[in-house]
């Protein structure tokens, strides 16, 4: 987290409710032809409501021109720093797919790859095989049997899949074994860590006994990246005197809000299951945070889909008014980055960031979009300054000196 | 370089060209009795055009309310933070001169100066004795003869020269020997480095060989500033993944770019040269990143001359389509500084900034100046900023985190 500013030294306990909308690639770019923005073409009659009575801005996640991936940009929403916190691929994957780590375990994000006779790498990604192919390959490699300590592997799709390995040993790191291009062999394992030796150890142990269980088959050796245990973060519930929920229906967003700490609430598998635990946690009242996501934006603009992000952001606009009926005492709605479907990907630009409560009417921007909300009473700030904006809008910050 | 994001782990390699204009002191300020600034009453088309297909904004050369130099105001552009890449004014003047710095030559800035008969500084300017009286002194103080080492002296203009003390040692500094007011007699160096006993105690010999040298002429003595050697920059190249060429007719820019690790190119002395040099660079192939230095807009604003410096803008304006045919991927225009004509100088004010590549039209401001540029989507960034942005625009940048 920030570490020039001690927040939980000023938060404050209190009544007020806190609800943190994270629309996943919420920020898009004008198209060439009309030279408006996803969200300048939408009709979000309930989302430009919102801009008109909140505190208006855009974040910028990470830097001027540095594209987040969404667990650096979500970290940066919580108020973690991510270029301090930078949670592993390994770990980031393994919760992609919905895999519980333990405390001493680390992941690895694998590839499966094809060698020559003299296990020189030919393609890092094995010709992009089936999903189907990559679960019975997984499958043997399941089988290995370590001279010490135990390794599981799960097939995530195409190419890629996790190594867990089991017991390592907390905080764990060691380097890749993936050289990053074709034409050399896989890289022997380095411990970067105190006592990560075993692990380096068992990394290249592992990447041999592959290259056996593998022989003759599709693809014919692995490569890992990313190796490294889950280095939990320091706890959103006390930094902000919050007792925070998570409501994600994507499992990746479920497992980067237990490393904060949050109680992760049974979500469902769509936006509809999310506000029906939202509607539900709000009224048991055993939280006063609650992160909420949805997903469909990012995916429609990493398809390079312009009509189907305006059909996303269309979809979140129709549930705003049930998650408005909650009265939150501050609605912040915010992306982890943006994701303009005419770069079909992630992107550096600066995202959309509305905060309402009772202190933002007559406030407000002329309606829910980049250049409307760059204009609006909160500028550019950096992502990781939306959670203390929250909280002063929830009168949950003491004044910072005397 | 900015020092918390590690950029050359992002940058990668790729086959897209950046241009870099920048148009020195290109920020004004509003002339009085119009309202209107240098670049919002000239008239230039192409750069409104430009404008108009480019991500806009305007860069903060150092941070609010500083008055950058030239130098400080380039290696921020160049992705140096200044406040960390200091290069000595020693050595920025010798590069301002055309001088080449071997590793191991200290370089200072001098002042010829009026003392009394006790040594006491009367006029650290010498009433600013012409440039031909200057070198005349500059000759006699090249005769002076160390007890060790080798002193040269080089004549600027006025009442400067910078002296180079030969084979005094790579990375050395030394305190100044001006005192800064009249008064007091000139300081005796001190060492600011480890091994810098030698250079201090040359600087106080030379100090003092000086005063004999101008015994009875129209300046009797001599202080020096910004004793340093010339340290060598961390690689541009290196950093982003560039080959980086630097066309510049004046000596500094010249200098800076090579202290930066860029190809210097010969561009003759004037800015068609300049565009000739561009052209057959980048039909040569060999680089694919282009620092383009154009000096009258800054020349004229010091001048305090408003006229002068609407005609230096209008005379850029009429070039940018030689350099548009090029098709570079990325076209930046930027400036180091803001040299406003109704201040006759070097000044804090943010700068415009455009970067215009295939991913930006629909995006644009109105117009190429400072106010419809400040509303532009880019926003106010730190000039540092400029090259993550650039290489962002270029598609060589990876994303951060996963």
């Amino acid at each position: 987290m920030n570490s020039e500013l001690d927040i939980s030294g000023l938060a404050r306990e209190g009544d007020s409710r806190i609800v943190l909308l994270v629309i996943d690639g919420l920020g898009g770019h004008p198209h060439p032809e009309t030279g408006r923005s996803e969200l300048e073409t939408a009709h979000l009659p309930n989302l430009d409501a919102i801009a008109a009575e909140s505190a208006c801005g855009l974040t910028v996640p990470i830097a001027p021109g540095i594209t987040p991936g969404s667990g650096p940009g979500h970290l940066a929403l919580f108020g973690y720093d991510p270029l301090v916190y930078q949670v592993g691929r390994g770990v980031m994957e393994a919760l992609g797919i919905g895999l519980e780590l333990a405390e001493d375990d680390v992941a690895a994000r694998g590839n499966f790859c094809t060698v020559d006779d003299d296990g020189v790498l030919l393609d890092r990604r094995a010709g992009r095989i089936t999903s189907e192919l990559n679960a019975e390959l997984s499958e043997l490699l399941n089988e290995i049997s370590l001279s010490q300590g135990r390794v599981s592997v799960h097939s995530v799709r195409g190419h890629r899949f996790v190594a867990v390995f089991h017991g390592a040993g907390a905080g764990l790191r060691a380097t890749d074994t993936d050289p990053g291009i074709a034409g050399l062999p896989p890289g022997r394992s380095l411990p970067l860590t105190k006592d990560a030796e075993w692990l380096a150890a068992t990394v290249n142990e592992f990447t041999d006994l592959a290259q056996q269980a593998l022989r003759g088959r599709e693809a014919q050796a692995v490569v890992l990246r990313g190796i490294a245990g889950r280095d939990p973060l320091p706890s959103f519930g006390d930094r902000y005197r919050l007792r925070p929920a998570a409501i994600a229906a994507y499992p990746m967003y479920r497992g980067l809000a237990n490393l904060a700490g949050m109680d992760v609430l049974d979500a469902g598998d769509d936006f509809e299951g999310e506000i029906r635990a939202l509607r539900t946690a709000f009224e048991a009242g055993g939280h006063d945070f609650f992160f909420l996501h949805y997903k469909p934006a990012d995916s429609a603009g990493e398809d390079g889909d312009f009509e189907a992000k305006i059909e996303a952001l269309q979809e979140i606009d129709r549930w705003i008014p049930q998650i408005v009926s909650l009265s939150p005492d501050v609605l912040v709605v915010a992306g982890d980055h943006s994701t303009p479907a005419v770069l079909a990907g992630h992107s550096w630009h600066p995202v959309p960031l509305a905060i309402r409560s009772a202190d933002t009417r007559g406030d407000g921007a002329a309606a829910f979009a980049e250049r409307a909300m760059s204009r609006g009473s909160l500028g550019r700030v950096p992502a990781t300054s939306v959670m203390t904006l929250a909280l002063a809008h929830a009168g949950r910050l003491r004044r910072f000196g005397p």
